[in-house]
Parts: C-alpha cells; structure tokens; sequence
C-alpha cells in the first residue's frame, strides 16, 4: 500500500489495526481519546542521522543540525533535540522558555525573528548562544545591551535577504525581494560594519529562501551571493554560515518519493565549497536548520469519525478535528491523505471528503480522496501529521489541543496533555 | 477622516491620541501592554438596537437576535448577551461551559455544529434550549436521549442545506451545494418525519448561506425554499425560523459605507412574510443570528510598532502582534486599515506594509496603506477587530494571546488577561 509509506518508519498492520513503534494506534485512541497526536521517536532520530550522515559524507568543515522550533515545540521535544545535541532555532522568549525547561543549554539556543520584542531580546542575551539579526534596528538595540565584559555576549549572525525564493505557495516563500525578512545587500554590508562599530561579536551569516520545496537549486545562486558578501565583510577563521530553506516532504501519494535529502545536502556543500575557493574564505561552520524535514513525518494525527454524511454527490467523513488543530489545508491548501486505523488495508469503497467539526467551510482537512467503506465510530489516521500543525492550533468553537503521545516501541509517553474546558476559562478575568 | 469611522461610535482624537468611551488609547496601552483588544460596549449595545429596532419596525411577529458566539466569546461577552436577553449560539461543550460561566439561561442557549461530538450532545441536552441538527445520525443520536418525560429536552431545528450561496470568499460561504453543512431539502423532509417517529420535539428551520456579504438577494430564493419545506412539513402554531448568513461590515474605507442593516433585515422579512402568506404557514418566531456585525466594529486590536524597516521599495512596519491573534489576512486575504494612536491626524508621509513578528510570510496584516510618518516605538490600532480574530487566535512562534479589556464611559475592565510563558507550559506532561 503505497500510502502506508508516508507514515513513520515502523508502521506495520498488527491485529488488523495501524501500528506504530509496536503501539496499537486504535488502543491509544480509546486510552487518550481523539483527536491524538503521536510522534514517533524513531522516525525523528532517523531523519536527524540521515542529515548527520549526509554532512559527515559530504562536508569536511563542521556542521550542526538545527531543530526550527516552531515546527512544533514542547518540552520534551526541547529536551529530545538534546539527546542528538542539536541546536534548537527559538523565535522569541517563550519558545526559548521552552527550551530552557527542556535543558538545552545556552551554546546551543539560536534566536531567529524578524522584529523581537524588548522581552524577547533580553531572553536571547541571557539564555542564548547565538542571536540572528533581522534589521538594523535590531542591532542598535542589541548594542545597548553589551556589557563592559562582552564574553558572554551571544554571537551574532546576519540575516540576508537574497532577492530569491524557492516552493510552490506564495506564504512559504521567505527570501523573495518584497519579503519583509533580512537585510538587503547593501544593509547587510552596513549592518556588518555596524556591529564592528559596536563590538557586537559577528560570527555569521544566514539566509532563508522558504519551505516545503524538493529543487533545491535556486540555494545555489542564494550561496553565491551570500559567500561574495561573506569575503566581502571579512569572515575568517571559524565562522557560521546557515543557508537556510526548509527541504520538503511528501504530504500524500502524489508527492511520493520524498524529496531526496542526500541531493539537497550535496547542492549546499558543492556550493559552500565552490563559493569559499572561489572567494579565498576559509570553510563556515555549516549549519541546517530543519523543522519540517525532521519532524512532520514522525507525526501522526489520529481522529474519530463521528458522522458519515452522504450529500449531494459527496460522502462526508466527519471527524473530531480539523481546522483548530490543522489550519494548514485552509492556509496554504495543503493537501493530506489518510488511512483508517481498523483495516487499513481493505478494498477501496469511493471517494470521500474528510471535514472536521467546525463552523468554518475552511474546515476540510482532505478533499476528495480514495477510501474503504467507513463506519461511524471508526478512526482514521492522517500522516504527516508533525509540523506546522499543532504550533498553529486554535481553539476555535472551543476546540481544545490534542493531547499528544511520543511512542518508542516499550513506552507510549504523554508529552502534552489535552486541553480542557477549564484551561480556557483560564483567562477569564470576569 | 474616512478611516476613523471605522472605529467604534465614540472614537474621537483627544489630547493627540485615539479615544475610545473616553479612554485613551496610549494609557491603556502603557498599562495593560500590546498587543491589545479592546471591545468598545457602547458601539455593541447599539448594534443590538439596530437589530431590534430594524425586526420591531419589519416584522409583526415574535423576533429575537442570537449572537453567533464563534466569533468570539469569553465569559463576560456571554455575560453581556443576557444584559440584551439575546440568544446565544454555542458550538460544542466548551462554547456551552463559556455561556454558562456567563449566566446565559437554558432557554437562550442554541447550540450549532456540523458534527457534534457524544461530548458536545450531552451538554446540549442537559443545558440548552435548542438543538440545531445537521445531519441524519446526529438525529438517530439524540433520539437516544430521549428521557420518559420529554418536557426539558431541548427544541430541535433542522438545518437545510439550500443549495446557494453569498460572500465572495469561498471559505465563508456555507450554504452552496458541495458544502459539508446541513440537509438537502429530500433528506430534510426525512429528517422531520423521524423527529415525529423518534417523538423528538421539532420547532424550527434553519438555514446559513456564508458570511461577510453585503448583497442580501441570495436570501430570498434560500428563504422561499425554506418556507416550501417549512409547509410541507407542517409547521403551525408558533415555528421558529433563523435564515442565516452573517451580514457583513466594512473593514477598510474601500468597504465604506457600512452595509445596512435596514435593507438585510427588510429583505429577510419581506421574504418571510411573502412565503408564509404563500404556503399558509403561520408566522415564525423569526431569529437572526449575527455575530460579525455586532461585535466587529466594537473591537480595536492596539499593537506597538517595534520596527520601521525599509527594504528594497517598501516600509515596514513591523508589530507586536500579527498572525497569531489575526489570521485573517492569512486565512482569507482579508483586508484592514490602521492608524496611529498619537496623533492619528497628522499628513499622510508614504503607503506602508503592517506585518507582525512571526516567521511566516504570510504574517502580513495590512498590505500597502497609506500612513503618517511612523517611529518606532509608536502604536498603532486596527479598528473592525472585533469578529473571528482572538477566537482564530494560536501560539503560533510562542505568541501569548492578547490582554482584552472591555471599554465604558466610566471604566476599562480587563475581561481576558494576557496569556503567559507559564500558560504555553501547562499542557507540558515532561
């Protein structure tokens, strides 16, 4: 079954029912209830050694893999990117909150933003190791900040805006002229002198082109451009280089293969290493920052269909989630696939059309889609499930969160507990 | 000033700053923070008297204003609804616990949704005064409900899936063909005869075609269809009918002037009078359901400009708040104005972008309007924020939702406080 191949690694069907990491996904259902996030443990650590195989073979210089929090962060996935002694990207205090609660430690905590906060700057000089500068602006309030012994001062990167973009929607596109990211070339030669000026500890440099794309060429020229600059300000000995792009994955059948992490890799360092000969620059510390590429795969959304409703020419499958905790059909008409958890494998029955609860036409998690025959009451799966989701989630018609369960094959642990009616009275006053 | 009419009806420019209910902007902002929301009561009270007036003048008989919660609802919004005696329309348990938290009796709660959940059933049937059902199964669910003495369960609608539609973006129009909402008008006919055979109590027709439109023509065909049904089926004595679609406001000057209620609520009850005298029925309880057009234009969103950057040939101004606590723009395309807080009368200095602090490029509040000479550190607030923001709103980068105070003449209740770093870690398990 083609599908099955966008779950986590070890999905196999056990007793007739999905299973992952040996877990029985219909048993977790009626323990936790739905919906429920599962994160697959060795799915994650996977695609973490295939980006460390890939620099190890390809890279002679250093290289780190930077998990982008904002895929989707708790704390025990904080505490998860230690175990691999990954760097964690954090935008703004309460992301780097989280990665304190999680124990990564200031030498590894990378605050990105394009318009910190004063909150958010104080946090990034106190926990982080490393700050990327989006604007000038940002870097004059930074300079109030330099203590009479700057040794604990985070390094800083620069944040280019190359004037390219990669990937198919227009909101995934970030390095494009007209973003409202990074400094142009001109300004990011004013910023470098800048932080020169104000003894700010420049360290390196970091573009982002966009996400969700499988060419990577259009990095190549970004490279170029970003290594000129880099001799250009005068980088030298050890140094940090981020080219940033986050690489794809395949959200349904149509997208399969998933994108080939290997060419990905291998287009960065050939153009690392031709643009540091070619500019006399000694070899960046390299860094890539996925969210999606190590995460959405390992992820996986499990609903209940409450109502099957024939309308029309159309077979609903009604489900207990949707738009809240998945916005990303609605924002970026992403498309998603799904398998029912009860035998998975039966024959096709039609096409149906998967919606959540909500009052919202937006709320149509997959449209038009092969399916078995569907009882109510039944679950379904929806893999791929693990990025940009449930950091996006709402609690719209008071949806509450899912809860969410990390699975390795002797433990099911909860990471996050679902949210409930009390949690959102919370903030009542009156 | 075009664009202060935007604002909620006592808006006005004293001592160089916006002033809302006499309170000043700048003054709220430095004691509660930014982002800010601010509900202005006085321009929601006079909202709930358009509405009553525009039905009292129209309609001879029995009429009442249900407030489409989902818009946004916290405990002191239900609360206000009973300083009305409006309805209240619930989607789920969570709206249900919010609207009593509020006061809100039995019999003014309605409770809406495509796919209610055993959850969202059971504390219908224990709290609310009437069921809206969308589909066949949710019927067969109820009827197992039924207790021996059927005095207190709730009166059932039923929802009709008209086959038309209003609005112009395909994400709140609700009521087309190919919707997930409601029952063709075969199976509503079924639909009735099983609330006679399960004995369940059925009272009413509704029906919803979308949202923010400004053109009421499309009710009409939608209302005589109903009316049809409502005949066949043999509805007599007192009915209720709610011909839904949420009428509209203007969110930027281009929008101006506000679409009138008068002609919306003349076409709906012309309609209801033609049909019923058409079909012999008897006048309904008739029920308009707005939650758009009272709460939009009470609501102000404050943010502080942290950022002023130029980068190729655009301005930016870069706020504290964006995406997370308004997905509008995202979700929808959907666009606002702004103004500055201090001195929002100064001379226009050049067209600007609003975009908020998140890593998305789709963070964009407002694109290319024409403003003031912005500095840093300036507010700014987004008048018609009201509706379908903070109840859209995420955690998206770590955001905290947004204090919310509730604006009179003679006070400015905090009615939400600002969530915090220590909210985002609640959920977490370890």
């Amino acid at each position: 079954m083609t599908r099955l191949s966008l779950f986590p690694d070890g999905t196999t069907i056990e007793n007739d029912s999905l299973t992952i990491a040996e877990h029985n996904l219909a048993a977790l259902a009626d323990t936790y209830g739905t919906p429920l996030y599962l994160y697959d443990r060795a799915t994650m650590d996977s695609a973490v050694d295939a980006y460390r195989r890939c620099l190890a073979a390809q890279y002679p210089g250093p290289a780190s893999v930077t998990y982008a929090g904002k895929a989707y962060l708790c704390t025990a996935i904080a505490r998860w990117t230690q175990e691999h002694s990954l760097w964690l990207d954090c935008t703004g205090e309460a992301e780097i909150a989280i990665a304190l609660a999680g124990g990564v430690p200031r030498q590894r905590i990378l605050v990105h933003g394009v318009n910190k906060s004063p909150a958010d700057v104080e946090s990034a000089i106190r926990h982080a190791g490393t700050i990327v500068v989006d604007n000038q602006s940002e870097l004059v309030r930074l300079s109030r900040h330099i203590p009479a012994s700057a040794s604990r001062f985070p390094g800083i990167w620069l944040r280019l805006q190359p004037g390219l973009a990669v990937g198919a929607h227009a909101y995934t596109q970030t390095g494009q002229r007209g973003s409202k990211f990074g400094l142009d070339r001109e300004d990011l030669i004013a910023a470098a002198l800048n932080c020169r000026r104000y003894s700010l500890p420049l360290e390196g440099l970091h573009f982002h082109l966009g996400s969700q794309f499988r060419d990577p060429s259009p990095l190549k020229p970004a490279i170029r451009l970003a290594l000129e600059l880099a001799a250009q300000i005068g980088f030298e000995g050890d140094w940090h280089f981020s080219p940033g792009g986050g690489w794809g994955v395949a959200y349904h059948e149509g997208e399969l293969p998933h994108p080939d992490l290997e060419r990905y890799v291998s287009l960065i360092v050939e153009s690392v290493l031709q643009g540091c000969r070619a500019h006399g620059l000694s070899l960046p510390h390299l860094h890539l920052e996925p969210g999606r590429s190590l995460l959405a795969r390992a992820g996986v959304a499990v609903y209940r269909v409450l109502t099957v409703k024939r309308l029309g020419d159309r077979t609903w499958l009604l489900v207990d989630g949707g738009l809240a905790d998945n916005p990303r059909p609605a924002l970026y008409a992403a498309k998603y696939t799904c398998l029912p958890v009860a035998r998975p494998d039966r024959e096709p029955g039609g096409r149906v059309y998967v919606a959540g609860p909500y009052c919202e036409t937006g709320d149509v998690l997959i449209e038009d889609i092969s399916m078995p025959e569907i009882a109510e009451g039944e679950l379904i799966a929806v893999p791929v499930s693990g990025a940009y989701q449930l950091s996006m989630a709402s609690n719209y018609n008071g949806a509450r969160r899912p809860a969410v369960l990390w699975l390795e094959p002797d433990q099911a642990r909860l990471i996050q507990r679902r949210e409930t009616v009390t949690d959102l009275l919370q903030r009542d006053t009156e």
